[in-house]
């Protein structure tokens, strides 16, 4: 039996010591307010995705630590200007005070400002000789993955969407772009560098695909069932904001059905793989059922 | 003699329509937005320096226009963001209403977020067979301007430096990392995709550093002394918040004089140049000429 929990562990001490050695001789205001966001204890899952995908295709995983730590980067920036008061408006995340409440607006705005832009730096500062040409290829794939026709158009239509009606074709592309896009950039990008074939690639996207879906209803789920303790976050502000979500549009119990096939879904698409993926399998699993 | 407006004018339609090109099947909610800042008129003087740098080295100035475009997103993007409330609190821009006026706050922010990533992807999407490590080494220069270390921490020091008394050593800091860290950047990539020298690099560095403090000390004369119409801005904002700024510290006279000597050591790091950097003196000469 696979322990993700170790691998977890393993994972996110190569990831975070990464993460630290880009910003450890920082000590501005603002590199602290990057750290404070960054090193909140977030659970990783998007860089851990990336080495996984690399590792499925029998790439050395270390060898895409700069793309992991780009994404979480890129993560932790669209949470922080997600909870701007502009925005969704939250004073708490990961059970510690949001960046702007912790700091103030205006930082909390430049800090995401220089995660997203630190993203692209180390993504640029791989010195992989020959392999210049891969790492521009991922850097175009993560920022079309994160950009006005991924996450941040996801963004838009979850604002707008606030207080309307539910529907169902519209949620769904909501989460794609939102959620959807940078975690399948994530284990493309892991796969490419990795040395994936063709093949192996298109596989592991409609793996992406269905887990980053799977995620979303989970996490709607969650803000309904979860507990706040646990999660460090405010639970049942989805429904107080009569925000559209798959429980709202399709109750709970056919939500966890949904989310339970598109793992299914998922670990389908791994069959053309040995026991390499045995983590990007554990990781759908984990995915509907975390507590937080 | 060189005939600088000729020389903008056509720099610019190609800029104009390199960037109309990007983003002209998008007709998105945050699109409009993103395009209602980026052809908003703004002058594109440092993807027009970019290009002239790479004319400088004897390169073709249009192989760099992608750097160009990136460089003028970035830059319209940390426009966006500085005006925002949490910010600067500015209502007008190039004598338009600014983007969260125009939009809304959230649109505003995201806009600047997407134009950030939109520039990444513009400089990963280049296809320049065989170039691919030059094109990630400027973006790893283009991102380091940007960043941080960069005009995000200038525009920190900006914020905090509101109220405080002048000293001339940290606003000189403060600018070179606000304004002039882009500016160069713009200079160094177009020297390096043109195909510069070690040599003929230094001597562009030189070259932006100086006209890029004398294009802020020009700015903040052009605040004190400048026509509100002409402009499109508002004038005299900087005394009224109290700024710390070239004619508030050093006076108005002395400021010019500043502004004139560094543009002068700006044309002599030019000598070792033909006429192919005659674009680049135009640019020099025209920074502390300008009326806005």
């Amino acid at each position: 039996m696979f322990d993700l929990k170790l691998y977890f562990t393993e994972k996110n001490k190569q990831i975070n010591a990464a993460l630290d050695e880009i910003l450890k001789e920082d000590s501005s205001w603002i590199a602290e307010a990057m750290k404070y966001s960054l090193m909140a204890g977030g659970k990783r899952i998007r860089p851990v995705l990336c080495m996984a995908a690399a590792e499925a295709v029998r790439g050395n995983p270390k060898d895409v630590l700069p793309a992991a730590c780009a994404i979480e980067m890129i993560h932790t920036y669209s949470l922080i200007h997600d909870d701007l008061p502009a925005m969704d408006d939250d004073e708490l995340r990961r059970g510690k005070p949001t960046c702007h409440v912790a700091y103030d607006e205006a930082t909390a705005i430049l800090a995401g400002d220089a995660l997203l832009t630190l993203a692209f730096q180390t993504l640029s500062s791989v010195r992989a000789e020959g392999h210049s040409r891969q790492w521009l290829h991922i850097a175009g794939i993560i920022a079309h993955a994160a950009g006005y026709r991924g996450m941040i158009e996801g963004q838009m239509r979850d604002i707008a969407s606030e207080g309307t009606l539910p529907d169902l074709n519209a949620l769904e592309d909501m989460h794609a772009l939102k959620t959807g896009a940078l975690i399948q950039a994530s284990v493309k990008s892991g796969a490419i560098l990795g040395g994936g074939s063709r093949t192996q690639i298109e596989h592991l996207e409609v793996y992406a695909k269905n887990i980053g879906l799977a995620f979303q209803v989970a996490d709607d789920i969650l803000n309904v069932e979860g507990n706040q303790e646990i999660m460090g976050k405010a639970v049942g502000t989805d429904s107080t904001r009569k925000k559209s979500t798959y429980p709202s549009v399709m109750g709970i119990e056919k939500s966890k059905a949904f989310a339970g096939n598109l793992i299914n879904n998922a670990l389908q698409s791994l069959d053309v793989f040995g026991t390499e993926s045995d983590p990007l399998r554990a990781v759908a699993m984990y995915i509907i059922e975390r507590k937080r």
